[in-house]
């Protein structure tokens, strides 16, 4: 599996940091966020003697408050249908493995979620992507885009939705066409819904979990760990009405033993999370998404849509090469003592040679944070001399 | 990925107490002892505001602890050298994703812990198994048997020790023979050494980190579980002294992102219990193992040999088919209202045809629950119309 790009940088901005360079970080999705008051509360009321294996598919009472959650997103799900993962991560992973041979393949959408490539060599299955451009703020293009993609190897379709890296909050109409593509060609269609929280549009979010016509080939990839600022409790969702589905993701299930227990306790508190904190949060974002976007769009010669979701955008910067300049801002540049981390673009599309003068983007800072980072951005492409 | 025989079984023992029968439950490795108050205490003081991801490679001053562990141990390993991972079963997931290519074999004694084979077909590669047998009391053969099973297509040698499930320790005539074959063909020596501290023995327990000729060929899988009583924490660890190694089992962890921030804080905290404790739950084990394999022994036509670690043993039956004896007793059988599982021995051997009539017992609840056990088990072959 080769490294990715960003992971390079990591190393350049920690020798930044050991120079005393301050580093404001737009590269990662951990949010500042405090995680909810019932998650510490239920680990300081752990009334247990021994910290035992959960069951490989879960706690049941944690199944049970997921499938309230659905409930109340207006999904009917049933805990049954609810298998507990170690973070979406792990959900990704293992429907791979258990529906995916290797030499299959799936069509994604790019610009994409760097580790869904990761996943798929671990399955030996191949990513196909379909490109979405900036240009058009990253609709899905025809799906007939899609079809043409098709072959006698192609298993699944996957979805971010809300979409990382992009924000992009696909349409009932996008959503409707592939869903019935998926249907015609019996594929399965993926669909990673874990920034479903975070929607800044007047239009109700879709989830596949929805559709009639994708009933039993919708695979929904779901976690706690952005809508309740729990990251790093590694608790995630995979979710499917097809028992054969279910029963192939827990043979995999099975052999890692179990999800992490406190991890699972601290997420059946968060569900029930007041309404109040959820809007504070989403309004912070909301409030976060307009000032950055607002900001980049000042900056002479960048460019970024405006985002309808999740905590990311993906801006243009007029340089050639943006792996190269995020490299010299972590190498070359300070201003003020200062310098600014972005993930390149190019790390979430399979063809290198897409998205070159594109950074990705995350509002995951206090407004004064990301307005000082701004500042950073602009006095370095000042500085650049390869500015295009 | 096969379901394997242990998991048909689990239903039926839930059928069986459906039916009001209570089910001893001698197949299983989770202990009835108490996890370390210290890992209660790590939990109730946490003083973080957002349980956000940890480094991929788990958090510094975990690796620092572990390390000091190691040192007490007698292994010179440094932090660097240690990676976080989700369980013990993450650390062999990701040793052969990171050292196999699809089509590599690896070379493994057998009767063997049964997600090892999972894990394999995960990473596209294949045990080639090593017999040892119950006669002999698990003793590893002569290491040309291992020798003559290279090909150019084996990259290492797995190891269990104490073992999983024969309670086998490996003499270090046994070790220092496995470890010059592999120098000698360059290839890995995997070693679980998760039940490191269930050593019933005299001899001091000898780890391949402590040998000079595999020094960079070893790579250890550990785990807190056994150690401390937290199975459910999923926290283990992979150690090696090859940065090769190293970062490629990286690229995996990154792609998960952390390993669960809540059990690390817990194993941090269980790494400082005090030897009390620890004397204790081995005094406990000792007896019990003491206990079991007596009374096994005592049963007609039952035999099993003095298990020297971990706590298991694998024991034959006066049948011909443990696997169908197994489902029987769960199925058709009560004595004074109970009944036991078992866990089939074939589930732990490659080649279906051997360990027949052998079961695995795990002696991991008090004397007077493994005496009823084991009286509910001599009435069971009593019973069994198909005893040989």
């Amino acid at each position: 599996m080769p490294a990715s790009p960003i992971r390079r940088l990591a190393g350049a901005a920690r020798d930044a940091e050991r120079r005393g360079t301050f580093v404001y970080r737009l590269n990662i999705g951990q949010p500042d966020v405090p995680t909810p008051p019932q998650a510490f509360e239920a680990l300081r009321h752990i009334d247990r003697d021994v910290l035992e294996y959960s069951p490989s598919e879960g706690l049941e009472s944690l199944r049970v408050k997921l499938a309230e959650y659905y409930s109340r997103c207006g999904l009917d799900i049933r805990s049954e249908e609810i298998i507990v993962t170690s973070g979406g991560s792990e959900a990704v992973l293992f429907a791979f493995m258990a529906c995916l041979d290797p030499g299959d393949e799936i069509i994604v959408p790019e610009p994409a979620y760097a580790n869904y490539m990761a996943f798929a060599i671990s399955a030996g299955a191949h990513i196909v992507p379909v490109a979405t451009s900036i240009e058009n703020g990253f609709r899905l293009p025809p799906v007939a885009e899609f079809e043409r993609l098709i072959t006698p190897r192609t298993k699944g379709i996957l979805i971010c939705n809300p979409n990382n890296p992009t924000g992009y909050i696909y349409t009932r109409d996008e959503l409707e066409a592939i869903a019935d593509l998926a249907a015609r060609h019996g594929l399965f269609l993926f669909s990673d819904e874990v920034y479903r929280e975070f929607c800044y549009s007047d239009q109700p979010f879709i989830s596949v979990m929805s559709l009639p016509q994708v009933r039993d080939n919708a695979v929904l990839i779901d976690s706690v760990s952005k809508r309740y600022n729990e990251c790093g409790i590694r608790i995630g969702a995979l979710v499917s009405r097809d028992p054969e589905v279910r029963a192939n993701v827990m043979k995999f299930c099975q052999a890692r033993l179990s999800p992490p227990l406190l991890g699972q306790i601290v997420a059946e508190a968060s569900v029930d999370t007041p309404e109040e904190y959820m809007r504070e949060v989403y309004e912070k974002y909301l409030e976060r998404r307009n000032f950055l976007i607002e900001r980049i769009n000042s900056i002479p010669g960048c460019y970024s849509p405006m985002p309808m979701g999740a905590f990311y955008t993906i801006a243009a910067l007029p340089v050639d090469d943006a792996d190269e300049f995020c490299r010299w801002c972590l190498e070359e540049f300070s201003h003020e003592g200062a310098t600014v981390f972005m993930a390149p673009a190019s790390g979430f599309y399979s063809d290198r040679s897409l998205g070159r003068n594109q950074v990705r983007i995350a509002y995951v800072h206090d407004i004064p944070y990301l307005g000082a980072a701004l500042d950073t951005l602009a006095a370095a492409l000042r500085a650049y001399p390869n500015r295009r």
